[in-house]
């Protein structure tokens, strides 16, 4: 068991947990005052990063480790929580990658963060080439379709 | 504050805490008793994971919030925590993208993850080609120069 602590917080327009219409939603991440403003020394340099996050408003009680339907479409196949990308799974943590926008002082400016405002950002990594798939990506054919409005 | 439990973990025949030579490193994951087999139902649809972890080995006295010069190399720039992939970062979690080789009842084998014998694993999620970059990634150039070797 290991503890984990916020290093900052979102803010944007979004209060609701929604599936879709993500893409376009300017968020801030205002990085905590515990945490000094030289940690984002340099971020600048990235135009992509990716944020690691808590998904705070999920019920634990939802928490699936038996195959359910995405999105509870029965559209979609019933798979593993690890075959998914649902909220309420174990250890409630998000991982988007995001473009930023700007950095002011301890101010993060990013779009395409699907996180509502407050949410509790835990880590905070530049993206690299260097680490993305380098070959062709294959991912079942449903989660194209239930990704078409995001 | 939040707790977090491994779901797994890393079997390989890596022991050393390294930066480089990962990207052929095939590793196994074993998920835990704990978690239902049904978890990974549906994974082999899927070319490539991520898969996030915990730093148990890194040594918490080292987490910087202030800015360090990557791999404490001096050729590079001192940057900030989050502009950088050290380690040694609050709440000590670490996230790569691997490509799954096999899915056979609770055990996954991937390659290019870069992580010790021994790691836990927090999570794993599916990547999917619409939540990866669709515009140019601009890094540093000595981020290039630092991972020639990886």
């Amino acid at each position: 068991m290991y503890t984990i602590e916020p290093i900052g917080f979102v803010k944007n327009n979004r209060i609701n947990i929604e599936d879709d219409y993500w893409g376009d939603v300017i968020s801030e991440i205002i990085i905590s005052d515990k945490i000094s403003e030289s940690s984002l020394k340099g971020i600048d340099g990235y135009s992509h990063l990716e944020i690691i996050f808590y998904f705070h408003l999920a019920d634990p009680s939802e928490i699936s480790i038996s195959a359910t339907h995405p999105r509870n479409n029965k559209k979609f196949p019933s798979v593993g929580i690890f075959a998914q990308r649902r909220k309420a799974r174990p250890n409630l943590i998000g991982a988007t990658i995001v473009k930023l926008i700007s950095s002011v002082k301890n101010k993060l400016v990013v779009s395409g963060l699907d996180a509502v405002n407050g949410t509790p950002v835990i880590d905070i990594k530049p993206v690299l080439r260097e680490f993305l798939p380098d070959d062709k990506i294959i991912q079942p054919e449903w989660t194209s379709e239930m990704l078409k409005n995001y």
